[in-house]
């Protein structure tokens, strides 16, 4: 039974390509926007298209039914967004719409696959980029096939950290986040970084680039494939107050180690974000 | 005489492009850091030997002592820095010092030409992208050979705005960068972004990525080509207070169009910053 969802991984990297190659051509053509929630809230006709077809792929391979999805575009029109024991894809189709709007070179698909609550696999496809991350519980993390690994920095004052300034702009939010930005640099840090989409973050994590990221506000389908990579490149998932990672908490910090990732929690202002798994009318 | 300096500005996208390739080869391999001015102030082995490369490759071409150079690393080892009327190269080898240390993903070369203290032409090459960016004063700006222009965004509520923290760590500029920062992004503006390189960022302003990057505590080697791309791809370069754009200054805004500069201007906090081509003894 240990390679039971070898098939679903594979496919899964597939699908992720292949989701890649429509999102760039859409790039190449003339971008229709609408507004979702705010102006800096961003949904493309593309959003929408793509996850259509990773969940019509997956659905017609593994059949419908038998696997559950969260997608960000069907949360979005209020479908539950519960995890349960059943075998589930947690899709984001376009994370960074923001950049993919702009042509900023950072947007990734996100598949990630959970069975019993558990992730089992985890794939980002940095489609502007062309680069496929991806990773299976105790198989190790790959990008393009070649292995990945965390950064071994333990010294806070030689790592660079990256945040995201979310797209909630109520005066108290920003306030904490910048609060907390202006904190984590004066330590010092070499420096401070934000590529717009968490997935790619996280993924910067995991090959080394930076020694971690943190976020309250993101989504559970903006992370759930980066935290399988981030596990099996060697880093680890912390709550952004030190205790365990819940992947529907909207909260996170991903780090190289203990050591840095408890030094950023330490700076950190926490504010309130709605669970994913809350009842619809709370959010 | 129009293509008096054609050769040159041919010459200079090669040697971008084999500094650039040596850069990339040296990531690949152990990095050793020197400590320049600080922690954050990163300085690699590489940095001197691109550079030396560069102005070698230059100094041979265009024979010694008819053109001058201003480079970041001669500068650092207090060779003056002041432009004269005679033909100049304003090179940096590794802009994003940091960015390479760490491995993430942009990291340029910089090199630009002025002659009778006007820049002729520009060259920035982001070399763990490879892409090739570039300008030559009223010939237009290019990126691997196509035609780039800036963003024609007027609205500021659908701009991405750049800038950087810097490696300084005083509080007062800490200050004024994070609260310029902040003041922006609830203007509201779509995001803040940062690539860690003032010449990506120039080139990510003129492919019409982002609608403007400004930032205090540059140097004229930062920017100097990225502000020949700028312009030639439709945008305009101001002084931080609105004045004319001035490249011994330190302070810059490039932007997609005047509404969207004039904008950010508002909100932009200055500090002092000694000019490029102060004194030594200023320094």
């Amino acid at each position: 039974m240990a390679d039971q969802w070898q098939e679903a991984y594979d496919f899964a990297v597939q699908v992720a390509r292949a989701a890649g190659a429509v999102i760039r051509k859409a790039g190449e053509e003339e971008i229709k926007v609408q507004t979702k929630s705010s102006t800096v809230d961003l949904v493309t006709k593309t959003d929408e298209r793509v996850e259509k077809i990773i969940i019509g792929s997956l659905k017609e391979q593994f059949g419908e039914g038998t696997h559950c999805f969260i997608g960000e575009e069907s949360v979005s029109k209020e479908e539950p967004c519960i995890l349960t024991d059943k075998p589930t894809w947690i899709i984001d189709p376009v994370d960074g719409t923001t950049n993919f709007v702009h042509g900023f070179p950072f947007v990734a698909v996100s598949i990630a696959f959970a069975v019993n609550k558990e992730l089992e696999f985890g794939v980002v496809y940095s489609c502007m980029e062309d680069k496929m991350y991806k990773a299976r519980k105790g198989q190790g993390a790959f990008c393009d096939d070649e292995p990945i690994q965390v950064s071994d920095v333990k010294d806070i004052h030689k790592s660079i950290i990256i945040s995201e300034h979310g797209t909630d702009r109520s005066p108290e939010k920003v306030q904490k986040i910048f609060s907390t930005m202006k904190k984590i640099l004066c330590i010092p840090v070499h420096g401070l970084r934000g590529s717009g989409t968490a997935a790619t973050n996280m993924c910067l994590v995991a090959c080394g680039a930076v020694e971690a990221f943190f976020e309250i506000g993101i989504h559970c389908w903006d992370i759930a494939a980066g935290a399988v990579i981030v596990r099996e490149a060697g880093g680890l998932l912390l709550d952004v107050d030190g205790g365990p990672f819940d992947l529907m908490s909207r909260r996170m910090v991903s780090g190289n180690n203990r050591v840095i990732a408890n030094r950023i929690i330490k700076e950190i202002e926490i504010f309130d974000s709605v669970r994913d798994d809350a009842p619809i009318a709370k959010k």
